[in-house]
């Protein structure tokens, strides 16, 4: 490549996605400056002390000003309300695109307050850990992973593709899809498991025959790897739920009737309708790793697997 | 330790544990001679390839001849019929235990055929991973896992002092309790967990208007981690549901129960009550971690955080 893809960057929001991002695009180096914002002091602070960012503000609409790319790294809620105080300083030309989980919302909040000429391109890269804040991005977060670019009809082809090339610089693949169909799938492969995980660690705490404690020193079983999704920031996932209503409650009520036929079938002893259900699994289990979206090292051994094996173990 | 600490031990089953156990038994010379038997002749060829076991035997009863401990590391539904069948050939003062999920079931199918001098001592050490068979063990899977021992009132209390010893130098701590609230205890902890797992593959697999390659490819939003459990062996589970449906049932009203308010809480929009409650699991997971039952290193990311990170990242 010659030069940078973007001269001047501005991330609203410097968590771990916003932190990501940086450290993706410097990496590659495809943007000439990086500036971004934040609402507190500490990640203002930590920003520029790790090098996110140039130069840091505390008002978005400070750090967009002659960006000729704009990205929103914050909770979904909070999308709508930043795009009406930066439209003002928005450049002509510039790209604005976010990284919500949610889409349709995202695009009701946002798209009003768009000026003409300035291209509004929603975006979700589906990539992320369970810790939050500037210090828990990493530049690799996005390899491998899909980012999905949703469009309204009539943007601007070119701002698409050069967003698309972004990415694929950053080290995602890109898939192109409208909002509506991009809140249903989320739902199912992401919104739907975060919502039944913080729930089984809410219902386990609130046991009275069995202990915090108990749960907490039993929890290899299965449990925590709940507990490890469950962990991630509550205020984006309250902004995910409250903005994918429709979807998540169709979702939700399909899991919990396949749910209750499952249940039957254990009231009833029905061995072969369970066993037939959780062969059926292992063979999804299969294909996401063969798609690279996951590892088939023995995870709930949880990196124990350090020392040579004595006895020829073939285990990897 | 002066010598191993029982002479002969009796793997019953060579699968996942039991080659575990054999690993880390050597690990750490505490059998004098290891011997087996498992069900299919692949399995026998394996265990003897790997070194696993010094002679192996198809018929279970075979395998018990002169063992002063033998391990039944079956699924649960088996262990009354192998019982059955090995009873003639149990040595006197030999300690039988197993590392079934289900501990009341597995004492009310084993102990009618247990010989008098034969001490029985139910057993479930809490690891595993989501592999299965004789190549999946390792040497580590115990360490630092707990394990526990539900022994009958009236047990001899210097053969529970052994079987805890022996768990303690294949890395676990020990835990003693009756077998009901083992049972209740692994049905919050693993079994229910384990059961919405399977079933939000399989609600998931079955959507119209998403596609199993759409399920796949964005599955790193948090439906992998799901995956990951829903992919551990099908005939273990079947007979955990059937042998421990009182307590799974119980759980699983109860979370069906919690499940349905934060569904309400959805659907009327009521975002304190989402945030508080997605701030609470964070807690619960910090003393997981902070407890040695799993690890903080960010895990969504799947060990890609390999190369030195350029900008001075703090990540971990």
């Amino acid at each position: 490549m010659s030069g940078p893809m973007f001269q001047r960057v501005a991330l609203i929001g410097i968590g771990l996605i916003g932190s990501s991002i940086s450290h993706a695009m410097r990496r590659r180096n495809l943007a000439g400056t990086i500036v971004g914002s934040a609402k507190t002091e500490k990640t203002r602070e930590i920003a520029l002390r790790l090098g996110l960012v140039a130069e840091v503000f505390e008002d978005p609409a400070d750090a967009v000003k002659g960006a000729d790319l704009v990205i929103l790294c914050v909770p979904v809620g909070a999308c709508g309300e930043i795009a009406r105080r930066i439209a003002p300083n928005l450049a002509p030309g510039c790209i604005l695109t976010d990284v919500g989980s949610v889409k349709a919302a995202v695009i009701r909040d946002v798209s009003p307050h768009v000026p003409p000429g300035v291209h509004f391109i929603p975006g979700h890269p589906i990539a992320g850990t369970e810790h939050s804040g500037p210090e828990a991005g990493f530049a690799e977060l996005f390899d491998n992973r899909w980012c999905i670019l949703t469009p309204v009809n009539g943007t601007d082809k070119e701002a698409v593709a050069r967003l698309r090339r972004l990415w694929e610089e950053m080290g995602s693949n890109v898939e192109i899809m409208t909002a509506e169909h991009h809140d249903l799938v989320l739902a199912i492969t992401s919104h739907v498991p975060h919502l039944i995980a913080y729930n089984i660690v809410n219902t386990a705490a609130h046991l009275e025959r069995v202990t915090d404690s108990e749960v907490i020193k039993f929890s290899a079983g299965g449990f925590r790897d709940f507990t490890r999704i469950a962990a991630s920031d509550p205020t984006m996932w309250r902004d995910v739920f409250l903005n994918n209503k429709e979807a998540v409650l169709e979702m939700l009520g399909r899991f919990t009737e396949d749910l209750t036929a499952l249940q039957r079938a254990i009231r009833y002893g029905e061995g072969d309708t369970l066993f037939r259900l959780f062969s059926d699994a292992r063979a999804i289990r299969r294909s996401i790793i063969e798609a690279g979206q996951d590892t088939p090292a023995p995870d709930f051994g949880r990196h124990q697997v350090k020392s040579a094996k004595p006895g020829g173990s073939s285990e990897k």
